[in-house]
């Protein structure tokens, strides 16, 4: 449990992000309960797409001044034929605090319309399935994946617009051959 | 239940506020639980101090960006012993979504030291005791009490620091006696 | 001039303000050019109210981003009768970038509606002589005046709405026979 | 004259923009004073890179709490053999207000990095010469160039940095030769 941080007490988080050298692919995300959505996503289905997956805890400061409203701003700015957003509600802590209830009144009061997943909790520990097969240090955390369904962006704490802008027009505009590619190469 | 709205919607809330032209004493708060003290607060020993009253709500997007960090402000700025600030969670909606354990981690995660009370549930409705007492319209709600006990300030929505630190500055500029004078006349 | 700092530099600048242990009584100020107001003001005119005093600089990001909304806060919160807000336009560098025409079109452009002084250039220096009989640090200043003409509060950089909403409020609380009385009883 | 606006007595500015349908080759600036750079700059001789041209004014509020901070964040996010940002310093108004010296202690006081140009007053009246030869409607405005030397961008007014960045990141991806077919597939 040493790794993992809660960024909550840090006004101005510092960003600790790796852009792996080697890509690897994204793993499916472990869902207790789906919001926002008909049916339950798959990150394979998403292939073609740039999915901004943001992780967040409705009690953490960072993530609901920080995170949440910039995940709102992603989905409004971008096509979702382009730019998928998901939102993964996980924590290690606070376990009694959160409901499914509560996420949803959540969703509700900050106007969420972007899909929102509620990590599977762990029979095994405190830190939830998604969170632990992520290796997620905490909340908030950010991961972009790309056409091709690689992980090419994993940062913990609070990322700035321009950059994340960047980051995700890059990807947008890759086709998802050379995304595809990017990974053979590196494999 | 008419009377009673959400301010969480509104981006800019409007303050609706009323300087009760006849003063009327505050009564005291019914609590379920309280936090940050050793034991219950009665207003009635806080008698000589300005009591600063924030109604607030943890899924309430305006109470977390606006009403919150203002308590916090008003907290650090002013002496305890002329001030106090005094916060109450209370909400008419989203019952299954809350419980002490919630509020608990909230106070943990917003490292708010001043005394928070979590609002008594009432058999009658869905409005708790003291929300209902204080005629409150939802959160957040703001009320200043003066040295005398009296309701000087009941204000719906967001308020402005240089407006409330002028009206608190005020209040704790009054002597006792003359707060006591102030609800004698207008008795 | 050693003692003279510009606070343009510091993105968070530090309070840094005495209270006058014993009051004094401000000094008339020194004046160019008068903006937003049929004729010269005096202070000893202004007895009976509140004075505050935004010194300020157009070139300086401090007091654009700073001193100078909030010098509109003031003057749009308080009414005209109990606090007068006077701006002040002084600096000890960039001589040859300002001019009164600079700083009516600044006027004009931030919809500014308080008088605006310019400071008198010195023969003897870059200090100007406001500034100078002020004893002023550098910019944003802000120079609270009670109701009998006494300075009561002298701050050098930024200050928190809160506080000085607090500070105004309670000077605009006290009679100005009390304000003669503080002037007294600490001389 | 009609067509010029200036932004700068609203609040929150809203984005005219236009993406040229056929892309157009952004003509050379036309420069009286160049400040942060050895020798003038020519846009000819940075093909191969993207161009984020930000006009502004000096007493414009839009300008200065909006697009020059976000210029200096453009700089500091982008490696500038990837991008350059350029600072142009244009006015239709205010003429007798402004001077080199006036730009250069504001260059100083903003700390800004990047080279900026004060455009060239114009014999036939108060529109000054890039602006005229740009169309631009007012300060702030922003430019966007690809690395073939065309305007793929041109907003008026407040721009989001996440859009924004997306943008600078969507023509940095792009290769120059991409950037050249784009030019002769729309001509």
């Amino acid at each position: 449990m040493n790794q993992i941080e809660s960024k909550s007490q840090l006004p101005y988080a510092e960003v600790q992000c790796h852009m792996a050298a080697t890509p690897i692919e994204a793993p499916e995300l472990l869902v207790q309960t789906w919001f926002n959505t008909d049916r339950p996503l798959q990150l394979s289905a998403l292939r073609g797409r740039v999915v901004v997956l943001v992780a967040f805890q409705v009690l953490c400061p960072n993530s609901v001044a920080g995170a949440i409203p910039q995940a709102r701003r992603i989905h409004e700015t971008f096509a979702p034929n382009d730019v998928a957003v998901i939102g993964l509600h996980t924590t290690f802590e606070h376990h009694d605090a959160y409901s499914p209830a509560m996420l949803q009144s959540f969703i509700h009061e900050y106007r969420l319309k972007f899909p929102v997943a509620l990590d599977c909790a762990s029979a095994a520990g405190p830190i939830p399935q998604t969170m632990e097969r992520y290796k997620m240090r905490g909340t908030p955390s950010l991961v972009l994946i790309d056409k091709a369904g690689q992980i090419r962006k994993h940062a913990f704490g609070a990322s700035e617009d321009l950059r994340i802008g960047a980051e995700i027009g890059a990807l947008a505009q890759e086709s998802s051959a050379a995304a595809s590619l990017a990974r053979s190469s590196a494999a």
